[in-house]
């Protein structure tokens, strides 16, 4: 079999047990097809997955050709900023209820791959942020973001406001518990939750959705993509507000700082099975309506 | 002067006498300054703008180089899906608080209009929405809306099933009072009432509100402004759905019949005055926060 | 067997088989039992059923000391607002999924049935609502009301303003689609799509919920639920208001005319099987939680 | 003058001078009246005030028969859960916009103490929340609380698991950040920017209200006011989860400890000048309306 996957790496909780499992059976699986397979180095990997080559994130990422994250959304968004600056693709395995991003059962996981290395995918491209802290304690240090990067009130008992800006024009000083910016991909997760809408992925845009905010019309906001979004933080009561990206912490945003989030230059590549519909997956995730009233077609029939 | 707009028009409720009496202004001051002035053809004008040439909307939409609306918002849509086919630029002057489209008070319409015609102004294109019924007694009519396309139950006291499909796939089936879909320039309309984002009027995209929907989790669903809708009534006890187009009515929508929402091969032209700001708008329009926190800038200053 | 439900009546769409069906099973089981058995009269009762005696509706419910209703909370709605006067008893018997009101299944209804005979059940009072319409075309008619009482503009085009006073005193003028004055058994039902809460059946309140509020802060209001609410239209454009009470037209609110809602003199007895649990109710309609979660008790165990 | 009220406290950061300000003219006037007055003790008050006697807050709650307090609606929290268990009412004068419970406005303070010592005044009643702590690390430790209970992630890039129970009725696992019990005063604070009802304060109520739910269909819930509401927290990643009284810290709710809120057996007694208006603060507060619609009564005069 001649496939553009010549590489594959194995993300996860590898020690994990419910991991390690499907791990090895994708390890076993692809070894017998004359492919190089490769695992996210960590400790406590287990006996089953000792013979498979092991390499830190950054090397199997740059190695790599694609990557299987074996768990939840929230691995396959780890994995993602991991491997964003290289041309690596990523396919998600769902252990629990399917994800948003991993969209693959462990049942036909090996079906799956084999169809991947015979070309037959669908292949999407998402846009990711980078958020950069700027002040007097802060570096410039950067973090990239596929859902979101939040801004939150370190203390729990306190509202603080938070200045935003867009392309450099002021917009709203919210006050309340805080801010997202989500992508489009991000827009089903803590977005949804905080009152942002759905935006379907292939959406050139952003929005910025205030976390309770104290003015009940301070409402979700959707920007251009391209947009660059500034964020100052006035705290007080000495406190701080805190920056995360993906759920990553970035550092804390003071009445000195700055926060700037603009889209990555990297983006990431996301494959999905033939038959794949962000609809239906909507649909599945949220509860909508029900089986038998989505067989009618646009036509009537 | 040499200015491109040599032919203007007023548009609005020419016979009531807020109304009557800045277009009278208008008309006097563009009459000392050689420009064309024509008046949009209805009964009830007063004689104060007898002196001005009368024409039927669509033929002063064709010979206009800019119409000057005068009233609400409502005043302008209204004119804007007259004028659409044709080149014509729209100038809204809002006689009550400042509206989303009408961004100029009476008190600086001359001055305004002076600026505008020595060229200094901010130009801004704005998509529309054109929807067609197509069923056994409809005939395909179309309609054109600047900010929304509504379907609702016609029976208030029943909710109904509509069903979407965006460009081809199907989407859900919406329990409820019913959908809109509505422009960027919509968002901040009837679609923020339920529950809708906030749309930046330069981001390439739709949003499919559902109206008080039965399920809780069947949330605004931003989509690419290129979308193609379409939606289909499921209608219980003989009810219909009715469809407006910025509230002017496009016809029923009964189980048998389509409705089918695009992009406009037309688009509107706005003229702001210079200093026109959309946050400042949305502040403004929307009560959010406090101007002496707007004074500061991204820079710290 | 000495049961203090000596006549049942059987009440819904009986010429529907998959409700006839049901109905004659319950009617062969009672009459076993000795109990006298009617049916709420209407056109096209099955065969099956011509055995058992009918009554228009009034006279059944002050006949029979127990109603089975059988078909959907709607169904059951209907029967609570004939039978308010009387002092008769209700159960529902959900042929669909089971709702909030109606929560039988066909496949236990006798066993339930022989249970609520044998005196096991547990019996709940809810209170409903009296809308009344008084104006210079009005004859002051007033409708009852288990679940809400809506007020809603007539012309889906078109936004109205509502004004709403509590016990005399002014609310607020509320500019949309509409308003809900719903109980807390109706909390759960159109209100809830409107944004209001859920309000726990023992709780002594009502809610007024603004719909599709023109204005964000206008939001849900809970109110004693002895309170008087008044509510008046300013239409436009020639428009009227309908009111609706459980979906049954009460009739048109105009300029000139006045809603009054209060809490009606009557109230409906609904009978649940052993083991009702309302969060139970509320966790299975709404989709809440995992059954894994709820095992763990309070006490830690 | 014969007054009930022969010792008024006051009490609020005295040290500022926007406060000590109002505090010198209120104890002059007060003097001059034969009334005693007493301070709050603090560090730092100002010359202008040192001829008043001071006291801790707890004697001089016992001491008072009425507090005024000055600051905003957090002064008069703070002076409440002080003071619930003595006699003493509560009278709160505003320094900036008017709040929910502080109506008095500086400009008419004089006016309206004197009035109030004449016994022309509102006099309300409010109950108040008692949370407690109980586990292996806490020693059942409690807090009074006028507005809310807050449960809230520790860590603001988390989401965790909040079980609820009402009177020992389980009622839903809240996956998110966070739970709120409010009482009806509290209903429009936080409560209210996380989706919460307007709760009216004679409505013997409390609401559940979920922050930033991960399941979009959970939502506030209306409870009784006896209701006693325990709260477990499912923390993961070994965070912990912070309880808040009003704002004031209670502890750290961990895996093994239970929170349960009961309303507390003392009441606050709020003192409004004449005129006092529930509805008319909230249109204020929440920009609802306009002043020209609400002249019109319900009896359409």
């Amino acid at each position: 079999m001649k496939s553009k996957f010549k590489t594959i790496g194995l993300w996860g909780q590898l020690n994990a047990s419910n991991v390690a499992g499907p791990a090895a059976d994708i390890g076993t699986h692809l070894g017998k097809l004359g492919i190089d397979v490769l695992l996210q180095e960590q400790a406590g990997i287990p006996d089953t997955l000792a013979a498979i080559p092991r390499l830190p994130e950054a090397e199997l990422a740059s190695k790599a050709d694609l990557i299987v994250a074996i768990g939840g959304d929230g691995t396959l968004l780890h994995a993602a900023r991991a491997a964003a600056s290289d041309t690596v693709a990523l396919l998600g395995v769902n252990l629990g209820r399917l994800g948003f991003l991993t969209d693959v059962r462990p049942e036909h996981m090996l079906e799956i791959i084999d169809a991947i290395l015979a070309g037959d995918y669908i292949e999407e491209t998402r846009i990711m942020l980078e958020a950069r802290l700027e002040g007097p304690e802060h570096s410039g240090r950067s973090l990239l973001a596929l859902n979101d990067v939040t801004t939150k009130v370190g203390n729990p008992a306190h509202m603080q406001d938070f200045l935003t800006w867009v392309d450099g024009d002021y917009v709203n000083t919210h006050g309340g518990d805080g801010l997202i910016v989500a992508t489009a991909t991000g827009s089903t997760a803590y977005a949804l939750s905080c009152g942002g809408p759905i935006i379907q992925p292939t959406v050139d845009a952003l929005v910025i959705v205030p976390i309770c905010p104290h003015t009940l019309s301070d409402r979700p906001l959707v920007i251009p993509a391209t947009s660059r979004v500034e964020v100052r933080a006035q705290t007080r009561f000495g406190d701080t507000a805190e920056v995360n990206c993906d759920g990553e912490a970035l550092g804390e945003l003071g009445t000195e700082d700055k926060l700037t989030i603009t889209v990555a230059k990297d983006t990431v590549t996301l494959l999905h099975p033939q038959g794949y519909d962000y609809y239906e997956l909507l649909r599945s995730k949220l509860s909508w309506g029900h089986s038998e009233r989505s067989a009618r077609r646009p036509d009537g029939r």
